[in-house]
């Protein structure tokens, strides 16, 4: 592959194309994204020169171990992390640093350390750029994180039945995952039952799941630090008429969208798309959040399909596809996979049934 | 019990004590500390008059049904946050505002939205002085998220041996705590064994355990939102004589720790107290982190127990009780607790043997 390497790219973009000379990472996914190992406290980059990654001694003897692209400096207790920095700038001659996405705390600390060394401003989005387009080896750990989540949800048409606790499905779905060989959860599963699954974020508490209820099972598996992310709703027992009329208005939403979820499409049209298939059957007003996010590092990322997205697809971004309507007092619907983008049709990482009929 | 409500205790902090006029929460633990519910985007707490909740439409319901102490309103897509709060700030005549620990960007977009209208500063610390010192409610919640930690920790010596793999360990720990009705992990499970041992944050990855690996256990369980810290160390087969002798320079640090944590005492002391015994062994200089940190809804909060600390120790601070030592290429030797601060001697939340020997 020709692509340029991920510090190689993000000096285009914040040297070549903005006029930084220096750049800082400090957001935690960020520097895992550039040094391959949790722990590091920031990473200088350079317009000219070695980047260096400062860590403080908890981590320091992992981070050297494990990250080789980067000079490691150890920051010693009392330390302070802009003071420490300061001789890199006289070096690498920085004077307009940008930096990432990081807490207002975080980035005082900075600007306060660097005042009248540096300018810094920040600069959220140019790594969030970088990481939106995932490379062929985030792929393969996106794609065994879409297994692993396959068989959780596997799992959870297997085991819903009126009788269970949300929590005691989520136990199972979880242990499956983790048997195979996953690395943890990438986000608190979801599964809401009867009422509770008319809340998009009905949470996954210890109630019974009774004879009929809707249960929506929202979650995903983390694998080697990549996520995925997948809903499915299920009933506990047999579906009735109306349930799987509103079912099939969701599934006829997803399949929509997922067909429109292509190189240049506008994250807006693949959003609308999907709107209007749920519009057209009268539940338009229901259907209250964005059809789906970017997936990678982090279960949200960039880019977004909703309304007021101003992005644009291409090749190698990994987004969810996931439109919902949602009844208050009665039930929610909703189905989403996580898809590559890629030329002609989508690749979905996750599997499932689009079925109602649970298999306990 | 004669205490300030949340909000009345933050109105003290905030508008008495300094001279505030308006409280914005906008970092998501806060919002759960205060509202009761996860899926708030802010909360506008002002000096006289009722709190307003914002939320946008995928959490709308579920906010509004489930957060009584506040008046709640809808953000619709398209809406300005700061925008929309901008009525109510003319209504309670907000021209001083607060906002805790938030990021960069929600930081410079509340400001920007506020400009003329009032001023804006970042007090991350006033929440996070509440949240400290936990209520009677708060630590059942921990006293039960504890047992759930302890349960996942038996099943940890029961489980570690030769030929499994830290992931494997985690997939048993994880499940014995859901079963027994776990909201989750309260941090991602640390099974870490041999040359990984010796990384404070050594991960938990597909690594088989050797016969005599020393494997260094680190994890919690999630109880309604609220969080445990346990680590034991356990040899996979028969413990040497060395290994039994450093493993008993850290039980010695653990227990004198434990017993110098008293309402009154230094967060700086109690690491002291722990260290000196490290030191005196001889190994000072691998005990390369703080003794402990609060634990809550967050799993790293105030106090801080470490050699900068500032903070000093109050009944109804929980907090853990972790030293360490870490031999790069061999082993690392940590124990933990989470431990309640009251008067006389803490109370012990998580509970496990104070042995490297597994019971598998």
């Amino acid at each position: 592959m020709n692509r340029l390497s991920r510090v190689e790219a993000l000096k285009e973009l914040a040297f070549e194309k903005k006029s930084f000379d220096g750049f800082l990472v400090a957001n935690e996914m960020n520097l895992l994204y550039f040094t391959d190992v949790p722990g590091a406290a920031c990473l200088l980059i350079p317009k000219k020169g070695q980047g260096v990654v400062y860590t403080y001694g908890v981590n320091y003897e992992m981070v050297k171990a494990e990250s080789r692209k980067f000079n490691v400096e150890l920051v010693k207790r009392g330390e302070n992390l802009a003071q420490k920095m300061a001789p890199q700038f006289k070096t690498a001659k920085i004077k307009k640093l940008a930096t990432d996405a990081i807490s207002y705390d975080t980035y005082h600390m900075i600007a306060k350390g660097l005042r009248g060394k540096a300018k810094v401003k920040v600069q959220s989005r140019i790594v969030s750029e970088l990481r939106k387009v995932k490379e062929e080896k985030e792929l393969e750990l996106m794609r065994k994180a879409g297994e692993l989540t396959s068989l959780g949800m596997k799992v959870a048409y297997e085991t819903v039945r009126p009788g269970l606790t949300e929590i005691q499905v989520a136990a199972e779905i979880e242990y499956a995952m983790r048997k195979k060989g996953g690395w943890g959860v990438a986000f608190e599963t979801i599964v809401a039952s009867g009422v509770h699954s008319a809340y998009p974020h009905g949470g996954c508490e210890n109630r019974k799941i009774h004879s009929g209820d809707v249960v929506v099972v929202d979650m995903g598996a983390m694998y080697e630090y990549y996520r995925s992310d997948i809903t499915r709703t299920i009933v506990a027992g047999k579906p009735t008429e109306k349930q799987r009329k509103l079912y099939d208005v969701v599934k006829a939403a997803h399949e929509t969208a997922y067909q429109a979820i292509k190189p240049k499409a506008k994250g807006k049209d693949v959003d609308m798309a999907a709107r209007k298939v749920i519009e057209k059957a009268g539940y338009g007003d229901l259907f209250n959040h964005g059809l789906g996010h970017g997936v990678g590092l982090e279960v949200h990322e960039a880019p977004v399909l909703g309304p007021s997205s101003k992005d644009r697809l291409e090749v190698g971004n990994v987004v969810t596809d996931e439109p919902g309507i949602y009844f208050v007092g009665y039930a929610g619907f909703r189905i989403e996979d996580t898809v590559l983008v890629r030329k002609g049709q989508g690749e979905n990482f996750t599997k499932g049934p689009y079925t109602l009929e649970a298999e306990a």
